[in-house]
């Protein structure tokens, strides 16, 4: 029995998860759960997978959370210490708590050298290098579950990148791949959050529309697989069959392939380094007939230099281009600010703070809220 | 430094090789070098490499070898004996001998418990049983170097099968892809040796044309990664990029690529476990810019049909499918028999015949040039 905290387990990821961990209840054990805020469906998962700990970090909940799992066994906790108290309670931890609310807890777990399944993109993008150092003191093993970062940890099979020639992150080129920049300078929310291949939510999907999604997976892989950022490239490949490739110093290049079903990946991270079966659908390549590879367009996808210019800069760019950038697509979603003025205010804030990364989280935590705050009063907005 | 003996050392295999152990002569030491008859290129080889041994085959030819090498401490010798001799003076042997005289030297490295980079295409086809039985009593490791199943080599990365849902061999789909069946009864020689991708000899040629090589690699694959016939599927990608891919049961799919070029195949065979850097052109995915896929349509290509029946029959079959399509493509380059006549061969040949694998090298000899004589008497041509 493998034990498995599954932290975020109310989200898109954690529900793809328990879907597997529950169809093969006889090869894990859920020690954990945790959510934002939801108690009705933590305190259900809690009771389906017979969980030791639920903990809703919304402490305000804790009342309801102990009366949603009253007469059970379940622990019910709440807040950040009870957070981090989840993160180390299995050996494989699924990380899959959106935003800085879940850097805490995926350091709480890198320090005590466990197995981490990482859905958390801030972990990497704001706070790399120390979740790398850490991780490489405690032994700690980061297990990528975003289908990029999975593809390559797939091809590499446990080799380490000294004969890594590059890596080649695919971009499925979102939904104004083949549009002119005049027509992305007045594209609408709508227009945005239309992905051609993944059903996601509306942040991420502006991301994908700007390709900014593409530039912090390129972060991210740097830091997952050591390899500086002239060795990452991206190829646009609009069906999202390969999600990633390593290209080797022999002329090999290895791709992993996969339906968009997030249970690929995550069944992947979940069985590591065995396999387990899963209910994905197979990917068949007869129906899908045909792969395109193109040259993503930096100009019209400004997102995808600010990235590579945030991650030569290093120290604390990354965590600055992440944190404007998602005040920058909320304004936009709000309807306060153009398509085009995305990238442009991360630029201009890229511009303005150059600071070193914070040797800590919570210092880590400050600094996102400090570039949070100056991007809203640049834009002139409202905290969400 | 790892040793190496380069058995068909002139041969195309063997040349590739060539290129690139000299060019890493800090990592190989070629301890024998053997060829079929080419004297004066084998003696060339030997001094270049340093070899302590070099075979030739045909007896007749010693002397000659004797006089070439002459002034060298480098062993001159011919024969069975001394092929079975070059292909255990090392620790990992690349087999590119063509054709049925390779497979007692082949077998000679099995018992030895020896790597070998298996590019010997009647070890699997013909005695596919008794290789893998005696490999897994010796502990030999077979590394293929046939593009399609180092694929899967490469996508397994050292995982055994009882995770994979099903290999998927990649077809060109040769000359005749898009052809008619009707033009296709018609077709030459000359059109049957135009290989879209590869340079490869007529025989060869004429294997793809026909899709007989892809056949052949079916049944190489059930041996070497011990999966049944019905969970190896063949897919037409006439770009011939993708080599070859694995699906596993949780729905992810590994693939390799590569340009058309042998070292990378071989490079990944010589380096194994580890990798090295070759001079192969790299791919790239922008200039490709598509992949396409189709299924195989097995009424214009009935070797795949052929293929198939002879692995699920076993015993000879396999044997008897190989030895008579050789015959029929030798007789359809010599204008005897047409086109269509060399898959209407092979089934009449397995309809008739129905043998036991042999039990030893000698007997596989023996009964593979009984079936090559009776199909040369029912078409009524002459041995080549």
């Amino acid at each position: 029995m493998k034990r498995v905290a599954i932290l975020g387990a109310t989200g898109s990821i954690g529900t793809s998860t328990l879907d597997l961990v529950e169809a093969a209840h006889d090869r894990f054990d859920v020690t954990a759960v945790t959510a934002a805020s939801n108690v009705a469906e933590l305190a259900a998962i809690a009771r389906r997978t017979h969980a030791s700990l639920a903990v809703i970090a919304d402490e305000s909940r804790l009342g309801d959370l102990q009366t949603a799992l009253s007469g059970t066994n379940i622990q019910a906790a709440a807040g950040g210490s009870a957070l981090a108290e989840a993160a180390v309670s299995a050996d494989l931890i699924v990380a899959a708590i959106v935003g800085t609310a879940g850097l805490a807890p995926v350091m709480a777990a890198v320090r005590a050298g466990l197995r981490i399944g990482l859905a958390n993109k801030e972990a990497l993008v704001s706070a790399g290098a120390l979740m790398i150092d850490e991780a490489s003191r405690s032994g700690a093993i980061l297990l990528p579950i975003d289908s990029e970062h999975n593809a390559i940890f797939q091809c590499l099979a446990g080799q380490d990148c000294d004969h890594v020639a590059r890596l080649i992150l695919t971009a499925s080129g979102g939904p104004f791949r083949t549009w002119s920049a005049d027509d992305m300078a007045r594209a609408t929310p709508a227009q945005a959050v239309a992905h051609p291949n993944w059903s996601m939510g509306a942040k991420i999907s502006v991301d994908s529309a700007t390709m900014m999604n593409k530039g912090l997976e390129l972060i991210e892989a740097h830091h997952l697989f050591a390899l500086p950022e002239e060795r990452i490239d991206i190829v646009v490949h609009p069906q999202s069959v390969i999600h990633s490739l390593v290209e080797y110093a022999d002329g090999s290049m290895l791709a992993q392939l996969g339906s968009p079903d997030m249970r690929v990946p995550i069944g992947h991270v979940l069985a590591w380094p065995e396999r387990m079966a899963t209910r994905a659908r197979r990917l068949n390549l007869l129906e899908i007939a045909r792969l395109d590879f193109e040259a993503p367009d930096t100009v019209r996808f400004p997102a995808l230099r600010l990235a590579r210019e945030a991650l030569r800069r290093g120290g604390a760019a990354p965590l600055t281009l992440n944190a404007a950038n998602e005040v920058a697509v909320e304004a936009f979603l709000a309807g306060a600010i153009h398509f085009g003025d995305i990238a442009a205010t991360v630029e201009d804030q890229l511009a303005r703070l150059d600071q070193p990364l914070p040797g800590s989280i919570d210092e880590v935590l400050a600094l996102d809220a400090e570039v949070r705050r100056t991007t809203r009063e640049r834009l002139k907005v409202e905290a969400h």
